[in-house]
């Protein structure tokens, strides 16, 4: 089985990484020329992983017809790119392969899930399934071999299990799922929670409202999911909660970055002005509420964010808001 | 209505405070003269609130008799102690009053969960109901008035909701619960979880490692309280999931301190030799080892930290023995 990672940035490199360690054929395919010479002259990725040295059996190229063997094909790009990337590809792509989607979001105008545009643009005959590969899983630490668990969620169990045999290793533990709906959702969604959480750590909140916001953040994750069709249990796993807490607690989300520093200001306009980052909680903030309106979703926390992204509310009396709702049973 | 909290420690002093801003009549009994003149005299408990101003109208006694008028009294102590409170106090009691339970574990013998113990030692007529007012909230973020999110479960739903009107205000905001026995479980099972997530902290683990104990932890926590009568949903709530992760997230929790060391020095002995603190996890794991093989309950975590706590286990072993299980699918 020969894989071939598209996007040579910082998840690309860590999983790809992790088909070299386990000694299967794999090969990265970026379009940056420094990265792809990084990896291949020195054994690094210095724009992401400052000092780390990879695996030297790991090699990446700029041309894009390597994919024209792959048995596996695994996008590393931002949302926004999928839809692009696979019209590119499909040309060169022999019949019944795995495509293996690790990017959490929606297409930005059609607001289909990942899989679901990847189904689009991929031809039928090429395309065996398309296995998601979501978790709670920064790259910063797969790159380093810390002990990771993420799911390969997909429709085709025996395509779960290819990725799963695949990729697990010692530091890699790898859950099989076919709740497609649910973990997608999931994997998505947290993001602007990320961003929730991060405002209010910008805010000078702490552990007790960060906890407050994550588990009223899942109901409302749920809530979003089991109407579109997902699982209530996915929720309770490795693309439902244990995503959502790794990204809303930790220093290495950008969503959470892009939060903090909207708290730290009570005001999102610098963030508007001067990032240039992709965060991927932004653009689902959009979706999410334009959605969740559409269909009567009720989604308090993620439409707060909303307000503050889009409609210029001021982040503190945002927290204020969500705290003084009417007292009930909290379930 | 009167309240007297029993306990003049962080938690105490922290929700004693609350019903003091919310302009309720309440006064903390307690057995160190130190604490109580410290609050009395200084407005401070400055051994465990460095340099916080309390409340001016919040007073502290120790004298035992101050609950012969309390309508509402609140177990603010460590589970080992609930049984002799109870009977210490149930001579002096009017009837029917709400008992609120704050604590979190099993009784050291018995096993009973603590509104057992409760109902177990105080008169049948003195007491209207059990209030279980718990949820995730480190007593160093309510004292300084930061935003918080907690349960108050009870059998009895109006006292839930005595205790809901009571307590809630613009900083602490309360829900309201009758799965007693899923809640209960829940808080007192986690602090098993945070001595683990400690240790993998200890050992070098990151974000990654602590969102798949985290996860996975909380499927155990399910299977056990299921196993007893408790409610699925309930471990995705407040007392759930909100409670596992503000344990094993954060620097206050000594449970997560403990793991910590114990992980740090890769072996379990000078925590057992030196530490002087009440560490409940420590007492939960050998409950919980005792009570999930008489009864047949897989508990991979827990059983871990009962072998590194218990049977001299080295934490690097166990960390390595959890990640190469199997490979299965997710649920």
């Amino acid at each position: 089985m020969k894989t071939v990672v598209i996007g040579s940035g910082s998840w690309g490199t860590a999983l790809a990484q992790v088909l070299a360690d386990n000694k299967e054929k794999v090969i990265i395919y970026g379009i940056e020329k420094s990265e792809i010479d990084d990896i291949n002259l020195n054994h690094e990725n210095s724009k992401y992983f400052e000092g780390v040295e990879l695996n030297p059996n790991l090699k990446a190229t700029d041309d894009i017809t390597v994919v024209k063997d792959a048995d596996i094909v695994l996008l590393a790009v931002p949302t926004f790119a999928i839809e692009g990337i696979c019209l590119q590809i499909d040309p060169y792509l022999k019949n019944n392969i795995i495509v293996v989607n690790v990017s959490k979001g929606f297409h930005p105008e059609t607001s289909e899930r990942m899989s679901e545009v990847i189904r689009r643009c991929i031809s039928k005959e090429h395309l065996s399934s398309v296995v998601s590969l979501i978790g709670p899983s920064h790259a910063e630490e797969v790159v380093i071999r810390l002990l990771t668990t993420i799911d390969a969620v997909s429709l085709k169990e025996e395509d779960a299990q290819v990725i799963q045999r695949t990729f697990s290793n010692n530091y890699l533990r790898i859950y099989t799922g076919d709740d497609e709906i649910g973990s997608e959702l999931g994997v998505a969604i947290k993001n602007v929670m990320a961003i929730a959480s991060g405002i209010l750590s910008g805010l000078g909140y702490q552990d007790n409202t960060r906890a407050a916001l994550i588990t009223r953040g899942l109901q409302e994750m749920i809530r979003y999911g089991v109407f579109f069709g997902g699982k209530q249990q996915t929720f309770m796993g490795l693309t439902g909660i244990g995503d959502l807490i790794v990204t809303c607690t930790s220093i290495h989300s950008r969503n959470f970055e892009a939060g903090y520093q909207i708290g730290k200001e009570n005001d999102v306009t610098n963030f508007l002005k001067y990032n240039k980052k992709t965060v991927e909680g932004v653009r689902t903030a959009k979706i999410v509420h334009k959605v969740a309106k559409e269909n009567n979703i009720d989604m308090p926390i993620c439409e707060e964010v909303y307000q503050i992204l889009f409609e210029g509310k001021e982040p503190k009396t945002c927290a204020n808001d969500l705290m003084l709702r009417e007292l009930k049973k909290e379930f």
